[in-house]
């Protein structure tokens, strides 16, 4: 039983008390658990129509979710799957009516259509105005005389709640509710059947198949068919569709019959717009989880010719939440890349020391590129001094078009190539250092702050300390000095930096930190020890 | 590969592309596919800070589905999983920040850390002015020095979404994002494994074992822990989230990882509210998919100690319909059942023509009962004769407590009697038809015209028509004669009804719809051979 409930007995009512609770009071119940569950509008003085749905409970968010300002008056809760009694149909209507009466909008199941129905015999006998409507939206097999009643619902559910919202009476929405009821249709399609509550998983669906038709209660689909693509098993839902559709212009409900992800839905939305009946549909409700089958990985399409009152009621904006809204459909809106987004191209310009000093570091990395690989074999994969060498060789290559008079133009355009020639993490982060670096030449700060502005960035975009056995334990406190105390003291710090990484044995970052401790010991951080090199050959011109 | 996708190599591309042809306008994409994915307001005109977030998908709503008014000004979408590149993040930055600046909302994974990371160089580099927060509020393992950025993240896109909508400066919200960014506590827990579109699910959780602190990429939890109730295991995550919670009021975001229903959702909200730190949560974010690992059975606790502006910031509406909202946590608001659910009580009265004719009828039914469970039997369970009895029997038992005078009143009460004594449909659909036909009596209607109205009320809910094999088949051509010619056309209009049904073999409505056409030729329907000889008994006086 591997689901989030206590007892089985209680998802409901429980699923309803955690609702009610975040429902900042708007909402309450009747004090009728365990038989008798209704939810209803708290901010609710029976001056209007009131509209009461419900049914057997697992196809959350209906109906409780849709109970609120311009949507339901009231829901009344069945067990899973089960409808609710007569007693709690009764006691929902009458909770909630008053003089403009009541309509019962029914989703067309025997259980339902009776309770509610003798439910609303005693309510007309108590002198309540009371009418039904039964809606029977699924297509999935024609010539059925009494169609399920499913996702369709939700216009009525919609559109009823404009009207009674904006002072309709009983008789206008109810023959309004009627003609929806009478065009909607509905059909499903499933790739997985539902989890009940407290019970195990029934696998009826082998792999490559999906069920078409499907009800909202677990049941089998009318058929079984075979399962390629979201798209074509779209082209199925609007084959079946399309011969009940009315003339015109549409809106969709796509619904999330529970346990399809947003991006299956998002690919299925793009599949509806995409079919040939796309063209047609000029508004969508959804995709999201409306009239759902527990966790079902399935999806239904309700379609509606709405008139243009409908469509008005239908765009209304309402309090429930889990309503989502209606949804202009539209094409693809693609913008064009921005411009700056291509690689900068720096003017290339003449500074001798400059040249020199690029060169000689170039020659360092390019030579000790087996010596820092050996070290990084004792902590990581053995490939800091290639990877370094590589990129020393790459800036060698490009050093007589880099713009090397303009030392924060320079940094930016090291940047840029070491990030071109560079893998890996340490690439992008020795990109970061020389960006953040130029940034701060370019802002007028001197080079010794520059360069402590660029340590700080990658300390903050990699997430390393100094102590965690990475180049920032000698890079950190080389720069802590150099502005004060010059190179030669800086790189003194550096190699002693890097020499305390060998006694750094619980590494925190990078590679190293996957890595034993007993591996560790002894040995620099090879990412240190290019630091110190880098600093010792500085200090020593 | 069970899942509403066409290819998976365009999941991402595909759902965003869905998701714009319903956002009314209000959203584009970058023509970046399939490498650059960025989805950005187009109601975006850079006149204040613009935020950008993104990294891998697989995480749906988030990021795309918070862009939009008042949360996110672009996202920029990974593959399943993965982070996007350097040159997508800084296509985001560049196409929305104007001269206000951009902050960055990265979750801290390496891959978003350093590729947002650079990219935020580059965009420095270019003039734009940029800040980037890195948020790791995982609380799984309390030691790590470098925890995973899930679901605490959303109330930055939040908070710094308010800010920015209401014009506060980048050095502003980035250090309220800062902020939170270090006191938001978040852990999870699932009882599944999620599937990565096109690949099939890893089942790594045996039944009756959880997952307690989880990741949002499918990676393992950091343990195994044994489940067996939602509130046992709300508990645990409270343990486990308490340490790091700050002191004083809480806001907590109760966020679904992809694979819980709703009713699950309702479950763990009721178990949050109840757990020993539910006295301290003020209010609460979802129960929603905020923060997914696509289809994950699985949830996480994000807590957070909301100044009063951020308070403020959290209940600001916005835009994008995937956020829930901010909703107030009460207590459950019950509500005493209506006075009048108890039933109606009849006055009795006296009438003796009608006590005569009741006691008749009743014992028809009572001696009639081995014949109608007998020819029952050939399309059903047998039990007509037996429901009908002991139906018969109650009332017979209660003839001295009806309202023998009021016949409005009598049809009421005889329904009432009928409800409580009859099972299945036929009690329930004989309760309705006799309470309707009560009502058009007591609005004034002869009995006629009320039988009829009591007719037409079972054929709309029941949904059986003549012809189907009920006893409307008898009842409906008695009726149409009754007022006119009298009850003798009545009764032989009922018998030629009856004995009609015995060549109907595709019955439509009740038990015998399940049944095969052999079986049903030659024998009349039960119900309506009931009323058949219901009328002949009262022709024959």
């Amino acid at each position: 039983m591997n689901q989030f409930i206590n007892d089985r007995n209680s998802v409901v009512t429980e699923a309803i008390d955690g609702m009610l609770r975040i429902s900042e009071g708007k909402l309450y119940r009747l004090d009728g658990y365990p038989h008798i569950k209704v939810v209803a509008r708290k901010d609710w003085d029976k001056s209007g129509v009131a509209l009461v749905s419900g049914g057997g409970s697992g196809h959350e968010p209906s109906h409780t979710g849709f109970v609120g300002n311009g949507m339901l008056t009231a829901a009344v809760c069945g067990e899973v799957f089960a409808s609710p009694s007569v007693a709690a149909v009764l006691a929902g209507i009458l909770s909630v009516t008053g003089s403009p009466g009541c309509l019962l909008i029914v989703k067309n199941y025997t259980g339902d259509r009776l309770n509610f129905g003798l439910a609303a015999e005693r309510a007309r006998a108590l002198g309540y105005k009371v009418r039904m409507v039964v809606v029977g939206d699924d297509v999935a097999l024609p010539e059925l005389p009494q169609p399920r009643g499913v996702a369709g619902a939700l216009f009525i559910h919609k559109i009823a709640g404009a009207m009674a919202s904006t002072g309709a009476n009983l008789d206008q929405i109810a023959d309004v509710a009627e003609r929806i009821a009478q065009t909607v249709s509905t059909i499903g399609m499933s790739l997985d059947t539902c989890t009940v509550p407290g019970f195990p998983k029934e696998n009826r669906i082998e792999p490559g198949m999906a069920e078409l038709g499907l009800g909202i209660h677990g049941e089998p689909g009318i058929e079984q068919v075979s399962f390629s693509t979201a798209s074509a098993a779209m082209d199925l839902v609007i084959d079946r569709l399309e011969p009940h559709a009315q003339k015109g212009q549409l809106v969709a409900l796509l619904n999330n019959l529970g346990g399809c992800t947003p991006i299956e839905m998002g690919i299925l939305t793009n599949a509806l717009m995409c079919s040939r009946m796309g063209p047609r549909i000029q508004g969508v409700i959804a995709p999201s989880p409306l009239m759902t089958s527990l966790d079902m990985r399935g999806f239904s399409v309700s379609l509606f010719s709405p008139s243009i009152s409908d469509l008005e009621a239908l765009k209304l904006p309402v309090g429930p939440h889990a309503w989502p809204g209606y949804f202009q459909a539209t094409s693809v809106e693609v913008n064009p890349l921005p411009e700056d987004l291509s690689p900068t191209h720096f003017n290339p310009s003449i500074h001798h020391p400059t040249r020199e000093l690029i060169a000689k570091c170039c020659k360092l990395f390019t030579e000790s590129e087996a010596e820092l690989n050996a070290l990084d074999a004792k902590s990581g994969d053995g490939d800091t001094g290639s990877t370094l060498g590589t990129a020393a060789k790459s800036l060698q290559a490009k050093i007589d078009v880099l713009p090397l008079a303009d030392h924060g133009q320079l940094f930016q355009a090291i940047s840029q190539v070491l990030s071109e020639s560079m893998g890996g993490s340490s690439g992008v982060l020795l990109a970061i250092f020389f960006a953040a670096t130029g940034d701060s030449l370019t802002s007028g700060k001197n080079i010794s702050q520059s360069l402590i502005d660029g340590l700080e960035r990658i300390k903050q975009v990699g997430g390393a300390q100094a102590g965690d056995r990475t180049m920032i334990d000698a890079l950190e406190p080389a720069l802590k000095v150099l502005e004060h105390h010059g190179i030669g003291k800086a790189a003194s710090a550096a190699r002693n930096g890097a020499d305390k990484t060998a006694a750094i044995t619980n590494a925190k970052a990078g590679r190293a930190s996957y890595v034993g401790a007993a591996n560790l010991a002894g040995y620099n951080d090879p990412g240190a020890e290019a630091v110190a090199i880098l600093f010792e050959m500085l200090a020593s011109d």
